[in-house]
């Protein structure tokens, strides 16, 4: 396929040469001497002896805690830029979560931060001096935005996406640039370029995808708060594989504008863009920070909606008298989930019973209506613009995107688009009517459902290449609703047994339900996501905070594990 | 074309069929002896003969005020209703501006309504008892919605749109559904069904469209409060044809689920609904009453943006201290409006100067882009939702429409309306980058840009078949802005002299500018929209109340004339 004499690179050596110039950017004396062979590098880090005890601490610390002591001038922004800086380069040596970095870079801006803040006495923004992770759509001037398309390389970003820039203006600090599936359209995370980023508990697991290069890093507290996009999971499918946090704001809340994309201008199911993190606390910060900066003055596509204080303040409220009425289901009635996935909602639900508050089942409306719809959507363009991209450079389409795209040859017409546009409107309508229906029926009048409470994925953290069906987020991408993925805990083969008994209702289900190992699975991170309606991020984030109090499950370092 | 002998009638005798019907709604002694001859029949209600004083008292009474005396008590629904259905059953014999008209079912709901008051001591909602006059989109059970389609005819809806279920719990009552010209795609107002809708200033000009039903209604006082929709300037130009106040709320503000709609699914430029009505108070009631029903709850493409009452008053503060900061443009490059409207765009500057206000000429950014990209996105499919419902039925596309989609024979590809899409999004941004730097640079630090004056159209009321531009109104549907359309005089065949040393820069701008004709134009109502950013409508419209008063064209009855 390649042209290794000739003046035209082939693909290999294009790909070859990025991994070289990737791995330049770790100075020498970061460079791990020997890789460990354990299956799980999640301790690493700290044993490693490359971080102080100092720069342990810092990246052990909330992104909450550090902009408190960045802005107070307590630290200074160079010392926590490289202390990530250093803890990223070894989570790009074990895990292959990285497609740029580049602490030069980094750490001059966190010299002219720290500056200001000597002379001026206080802070640029409210991010202040932070690192930022940013998942590799987002353009940042002088790097790289390949997306895992080696027919991108070589051509650094001239002018920035919208949310860089006001990242920027609210302090934050680039770094890094993280891995991607080729296309981005997968639910884990290899590319031809880097290869296979894999999960930092166990190399057998994916970090999921697409945003999994900041899964992995994430994990492994080589960043504090990091970016990624959904379409389908994409934030929400690495958050719950790597035991963190993840939001999916809602179309329109935060700027979406300027980024890199596949199938740039597809808006039926649009993208939209979200912080990881190690807490629902930290996603808030991120929130907003980006909001202060109006981000609707710079992308039309953003709704003047500030962050509503009013809003989680009430919720608050809820939460301290114990009236949140919370709905719940464990199966979407197309694909029962795994055991351990089972057992997440159900201590979710027990969690939130004890607490006081007021749980009742949900019954999932037609979940065989967003994957029909989801899967002649794919059809669109029958993958011509995934098949562009990816041919572009002569490399081949990767395996988990083969079946995807592929096997559709004929485009949908633009009427045929149409309508499942108004069939997608027409059921996130019905999904409305039943909520309120629901409200007013199961709950009585005057009373609101708060949040429901559903599995991210059917499976924890997903074994490589297995990744099968995407149902449980994606309803919410048709949807347009919120949703908060908060961590529950671990698969335990002890524990959770498989589902012997079960009949399934379809290929689909027994495919998904025979994927279930306990051996294979145990230790995997479980999570549940914590849904709320369209634009209600203040509500739900405050929602998915207090779950995870009373799970417990508010991690204080990478290596903590509830088994 | 049709079949006049068997079982399947022909749509000539279906149309013929609905005429019949419509007209027979109407009670003999609401029969007009004589049709006026004059061009002009504005006068003509007051001087009918039909109208007790108390009725045309209650007819040319702001639905404000109307909503207030009936919330008090002070008024009776039966009565208003019958009022405004007495005066809407005289502008349909003038004007031919209605496709459903039910008298029977309007007083039988206000008479429920009245029940309630008595019963109670209060009203149901903000709009208890106040007729609303709906645009033929807007399902209503158990009346037609044909939205001028023959094949539509003769199926009484059975459900109801989103904004039909929340009028009526806010109080409105129903009594007639306006015209449209086939396909809705048109400024004008023709359709095969019940044929030219004329305006009642001069039957030689068009009421507008495509809510030119609406235009024509309203201005006749045969209406208080209207609804229509907006693609491409379909509120706005029938408001401004008639001297009436109209709002294109941006995508999101108002609920349309549910609706009928032509090319159903459309989702690039999509259509929005908004109030017509007498002045920019009662578009604010409109607004205010829809938005306390939270219509978010049903429609999930509706914003959770309540009336912020804060946005509003800042704007008053601003109005009263005399601070507002206004752009202005006379033309947008691509075609130069006429004399009278020139003149209008001066007459509004000029008085927000004199008050005091900063007055500034704003560059209209590449409005070449929009005017591309619309002549693009037409060709989509070609036309074929338009044509199969014109078809469904054996009739004729109308004119007006025939050169409008008919010239396009090959459907665009996906990745072709990826394609325009993403172009349509860089160009938003790229114009909130100017609307910013015009705020930085030519308002100073810190200033903001509170909105900008420009023309509605390149004509005051045009001569029926003759609007060619829709580029004044279509740019803002392809920005998402809001849009208030002031009222702002009347052409004046001495005052507005035809532009002769002009040269044109297009054949598109010779052939608008060689539509003027001094004499045919005389009288024809002028107006200026008023524009804010995407989801400003309080403070749009607050700027546009301001501007109103500035002019004096808050009028108090039909036949006031600023000649």
């Amino acid at each position: 396929m390649g042209d290794n004499t000739g003046s035209t690179p082939s693909w290999e050596d294009l790909a070859r040469d990025k991994r070289e110039r990737l791995a330049a950017k770790i100075p020498t004396e970061w460079r791990l001497k020997e890789l460990p062979t354990t299956d799980s590098v999640i301790d690493f880090p700290r044993a490693s002896g490359l971080l102080s005890a100092t720069e342990i601490g810092i990246t052990e610390t909330s992104a909450s805690s550090l902009v408190a002591d960045l802005a107070a001038g307590r630290l200074k922004s160079v010392n926590v830029v490289l202390a990530f800086c250093k803890r990223a380069a070894i989570a790009q040596q074990l895990t292959n979560c990285m497609l740029e970095f580049d602490t030069e870079m980094a750490l001059a801006r966190a010299k002219v931060l720290d500056e200001y803040h000597a002379q001026h006495g206080k802070p640029v923004g409210p991010l202040h001096g932070l690192p930022v992770s940013l998942k590799d759509q987002l353009h940042v001037k002088g790097l790289e935005t390949s997306m895992g398309y080696i027919a991108w390389l070589g051509k650094p970003a001239t002018k920035e996406s919208v949310l860089t820039t006001l990242l920027r203006q609210a302090g934050a600090v680039f770094y890094t640039k993280t891995s991607v599936p080729q296309t981005l359209m997968v639910g884990e995370t290899f590319n031809n370029i880097v290869g296979l980023t894999t999960n930092p508990r166990n190399k057998n697991w994916s970090p999921g995808g697409s945003s999994g290069g900041e899964g992995a890093l994430l994990a492994l507290r080589g960043s504090c708060l990091g970016v990624g996009t959904d379409i389908g999971g994409s934030i929400r499918i690495p958050a719950a594989f790597n035991s963190l946090y993840g939001i999916r704001p809602c179309h329109g809340r935060l700027p979406y504008a300027g980024m890199a994309n596949s199938m740039a201008g597809q808006e039926t199911i649009p993208s939209v863009v979200g912080p990881l993190g190690h807490s629902a606390a930290d996603l808030r910060l991120f929130m907003k920070a980006v909001l202060a900066q109006k981000p609707w003055l710079y992308d039309s596509k953003t709704v003047p909606l500030p962050w509503r204080q009013e809003i989680e303040d009430e919720t608050l409220v809820k939460i301290k008298t114990k009236t949140l009425n919370i709905g719940f289901y464990e199966t979407d009635g197309m694909a029962l989930p795994h055991p351990p996935i089972l057992r997440a909602i159900k201590e979710a639900v027990e969690k939130l019973k004890q607490a006081g508050h007021n749980v009742v089942p949900w019954t999932p409306y037609k979940h065989d209506v967003p994957y029909y719809l989801l899967k002649e959507l794919d059809k669109a363009d029958a993958g011509a613009d995934l098949h562009r991209d990816i041919s572009a450079s002569g490399e081949p389409a990767i395996d988990l995107i083969k079946n995807y795209v592929y096997r559709h040859t004929k485009q949908l017409g633009n009427n045929e688009v149409w309508d499942l546009q108004t069939q997608k409107w027409r059921y996130q309508t019905e999904y409305l009517d039943q909520w309120r229906e629901f409200e007013a029926t199961t709950l009585g009048p005057g009373a609101e459902l708060d949040a429901i409470i559903a599995p991210v994925a059917p499976t924890a953290a997903v074994r490589h290449g297995k990744y099968r069906y995407y149902g449980y987020t994606g309803v919410l991408n048709m949807l347009d609703f919120t949703s908060v993925v908060v961590p529950v805990g671990f698969a335990d083969k002890d524990r959770d047994v498989p589902n012997t008994g079960y009949v399934p209702v379809s290929e689909l289900d027994s495919d998904v339900q025979a994927e279930y190992d306990p051996e294979a699975y145990h230790g995997a991170p479980t999570a549940v996501q914590v849904i709320g309606r369209r634009l209600s991020e203040e509500k739900t984030l405050a929602i998915a905070e207090e779950l995870g109090r009373l799970l417990h499950s508010q991690k204080t370092g990478p290596s903590v594990r509830a088994l």
